[in-house]
């Protein structure tokens, strides 16, 4: 902004990068946050300087964690036998929101994508086959995104974990049911989802 | 969230209180953050840390300023004799990007609001009222807002202006034009500024 202070223009492109701001809306909350400097700018740093000071990936799930390991990992509750696989924080924290699985996770951080060179070894593939005798694992559920870089690498996760399965005891591999979401209306479902629930159809 | 650590979910809340961020944005804003710990998240803590400690209230006009008076109302050359009043910092900034304004301004920070309980002490009038004639001021601008507030202000103001010059220099008081916005159809304007258009028309 002209005549603004370095600093405040520095904030402004800073927050321009997150998802959902723009440099519009950038400038509107930096606005925001300079006319409530005591009561929010400042709490808002500290919290996000010590969020980025303690918080790190868990060395076992990929997780964020405070401790070496996270909450799930560090819970013997959780020891189930059952591993969840998903992409990312915030899909294990959609599955968390469902409060139906109770056992623990694997976080790749992303999908195979030749495009973006991302191989097996970047998204802890070969540490995630590791897990699964170390922790006596006996269900793999692939909570994986229902696209094309999804079900690639919940394809090539199935392979390797039936490699690693034909040497030692067998683990199975599961995926999320495909079908109608709750309060979903057919006429607003495209044609793949309508025929995969066709094909899973149940006894009513 | 389910168990996300502590500071994570204090720093969700914080962020759903920015304007255009609502509890879902905020979160993925952080998911973001969280896993641009390094690049993005240290240096936009550091940042803000540093404009909530260095930025204050310049003492003169109201406008953010990090040293005793903002860099406008030390810019000899902005010393015009022409003082435009604006709500707040965003209208501020918004005159600034016209580049058509070459003097001070005074930030009132509200508009008077007998719901909110919002007079005229509160605008900082009076000290507005008191740089007319430390400042040599011949011209006072009113760029408020064209709402009932808005206007309401610029009604006191001008009559507070009228009051205190009668006693010593007149100030001329002057405000911004109504008509059609540049690139503006009239088919999509309202009654009121076609109006004020009509009545405001100039010779072609």
């Amino acid at each position: 902004m002209p005549d603004a202070p370095a600093d405040v223009d520095a904030l402004i492109e800073l927050m321009a990068r997150l998802p959902g701001l723009g440099p519009r809306s950038a400038r509107r909350a930096v606005l925001h946050l300079l006319s409530r400097r005591g009561q929010l700018m400042a709490p808002l740093a500290e919290t996000m300087a010590r969020v980025a000071r303690t918080v790190h990936d868990c060395t076992r799930c990929g997780n964020i964690a405070t401790g070496e390991i996270c909450d799930i990992c560090a819970d013997p509750a959780r020891a189930t036998g059952e591993l969840c696989v998903v992409e990312d924080v915030a899909d294990l924290w959609a599955m968390e929101r469902g409060q139906a699985f109770k056992g623990r996770y694997h976080v790749l951080g992303g999908t195979l994508s030749a495009l973006d060179a991302v191989g097996p070894d970047d998204l802890g593939i070969p540490r995630l086959v590791a897990r699964l005798s170390e922790e006596g694992i006996v269900e793999v559920i692939l909570a994986l995104d229902a696209t094309v870089d999804g079900q690639t690498t919940a394809h090539y996760i199935a392979d390797a974990i039936e490699r690693a399965a034909s040497a030692g005891e067998p683990v199975s591999v599961t995926t999320l049911a495909r079908g109608v979401p709750v309060g979903g209306e057919l006429d607003y479902l495209d044609e793949g989802t309508i025929q995969a629930a066709l094909r899973a159809r149940r006894r009513f």
